[in-house]
């Protein structure tokens, strides 16, 4: 099946199938993916493609080389290939591939083009579409990057296959994320059929582009409605940054991230007690972390001001608005926050 | 005087005027700079300046420093003011301060607004209008950056006060070069008129941002006719590169890349000798350098293929057509060019 994303002058297509012959013959390519993805799945990938010439850049794997030094190293391998303007990236791997390639093929020589090949559940669901990119620092998670949308985003389960149970959670998260803030009837659906099958999957992963492309229609920079898609992610990126990216996963994050914004959303009478109780167990249910021991509450708070969504020192926060809605407050106490955390 | 810029989904405005009270008073702003003119001009932009909180970098003045080092220390600045997406950056300098202001307000928090306050003649009657930003890297100039317009370019000639010769006459190089390719009466009107008064370089700095206006709407992606504005550089990029970017300022560069162009256009018959001696004739008479002594021509003619012209190994030269006119040429043999060189 495919999916449209039309914004304006440019649109694209998700397409959710095995993997067919990508024809891009008078093209060079530069495979950016890591050494995990690519001694499990390179083979697959390189049966499957047609290009004038390839060139392959491996990066390291994990979070906590999603910086700067990293896309230098991802632009070196596209220099000494000598690609040009004409050439394309392809992203192969999970989330911080995807954005890491889609930063560096949009200022390589001032932007090319580059294609979405997302390994990971995560990545299918959320991250491959919508054109963000970025990289982590010193100050927060993908605080510096561009908007760039890919070329066209080919979503495979098969290489779900070889997914880590942990990082299959974490992708689950992302889901009930989607589900909670925008489609109270998939939430329900979540709730009656597991995700530990092919069809429920694709239809999973279908729901969800299908949420995301109509947000990336209407909100393509994140001036509005967009910023729900970060629901659980103002506390989850405090908590990824003062764990160095290290101790969880993106997903296991939002995780938290979401139990936290719902306790505040239920304090203010924006859930009920038993819509918290529904998601905490959807998330428990496929093994997500929901709590997490905060040393600082002030150190906390504060990071929340890192967050792209903060503006003149005011904290937007996201809530569900019952199952299947959305709230954004940029008016709630430090005090009530300092409560619930 | 006024001219505007229009881009489809965006317009803005190069005013070339005295600058004036610059209300930007909700705004957070962050003025990029160097000491140089800093000291020199700082408090002159700081009185016409109003805002809700102004933050400064001031970064080393040079084009060995355009580079991605650069770019983090902006942004470290940026971060540390809290700065939100809200925030405006302000390039007050010349080429170098306006394409990495350019770039790092692209890249934080995926884009932020930008005004160009161009101070040498150079960035004002080029490098400050088109949204071209990047740096430079090992591997040549400008190969790093984006497509990023301002949101208004803001031209006062009282800063040419203080700009050393040499600058100016990098500055007249540009005005050359857009001449010769697009205007064959401004031109005449070069070769009749001295710019050694306000009157003149204010004309022919509104000459040459009619031009690039022009060019840019037709083309702001470069997909064609602006890389006309590139005459003189793929040869200029290459003497740039070969002296680490030490020896010539950039518009001297381009200058001898001009004279380079030159002779090639004259032995394949774009222009008579005459037509390459008047243009020899009227950059030397502002003390621009016009030949470059060769060590090894082999290496020099390597360095094209780093141009981001260069696509599927083929070099595409920007060629003169009789005197404002221009011709882009990709099928230009080795031998023919190392014979020039």
């Amino acid at each position: 099946m495919q999916i449209d994303i039309n914004l304006g002058e440019r649109s694209y297509a998700v397409a959710i199938k095995t993997l067919e012959g990508l024809a891009l013959k008078d093209k060079k390519l530069l495979i950016v993916t890591n050494h995990t993805i690519s001694s499990l799945h390179l083979e697959y990938l390189l049966k499957r493609l047609e290009a004038k010439e390839l060139h392959i850049a491996t990066i390291k794997d994990g979070e906590e080389y999603k910086n700067m030094e990293t896309i230098e190293e991802i632009l070196r391998v596209a220099f000494n290939a000598k690609l040009d303007r004409g050439s394309i990236f392809v992203a192969f791997g999970g989330g911080v591939i995807g954005d890491m390639t889609g930063f560096a093929s949009g200022i390589f020589q001032r932007g090319v083009d580059f294609i979405q090949i997302p390994t990971t559940l995560l990545s299918m669901v959320d991250a491959s579409v919508g054109g963000k990119t970025g990289i982590n620092n010193e100050f927060g998670k993908n605080l510096v990057g561009l908007f760039h949308q890919p070329l066209s985003v080919h979503i495979d389960t098969f290489f779900l296959g070889t997914l880590p149970e942990r990082e299959f959670g974490a992708g689950v998260a992302e889901i009930i994320k989607m589900a909670v803030t925008f489609d109270s009837k998939f939430f329900i659906w979540l709730e009656k059929n597991r995700l530990d099958n092919r069809e429920n999957i694709e239809y999973a992963i279908k729901k969800c582009v299908e949420i995301k492309a109509k947000v990336v229609e209407m909100d393509e920079k994140e001036s509005g409605i967009r910023a729900a898609l970060n629901y659980g992610h103002t506390f989850g990126h405090a908590i990824e940054n003062l764990t160095n990216y290290k101790t969880y996963l993106h997903g296991e994050a939002v995780s938290i991230g979401i139990s936290m914004a719902n306790r505040l959303a239920s304090k203010l009478g924006n859930i009920t007690k038993e819509e918290e109780e529904r998601i905490l167990h959807l998330l428990l249910s496929y093994n997500l972390p929901i709590t997490f021991d905060i040393q600082d509450r002030e150190e906390f708070y504060e990071k929340f001001f890192l967050d792209k969504k903060s503006k003149d020192s005011k904290i937007t926060f996201v809530l569900p608005k019952s199952i299947g809605g959305v709230e954004f407050r940029d008016d709630i106490s430090k005090e009530a926050v300092l409560e619930i955390l």
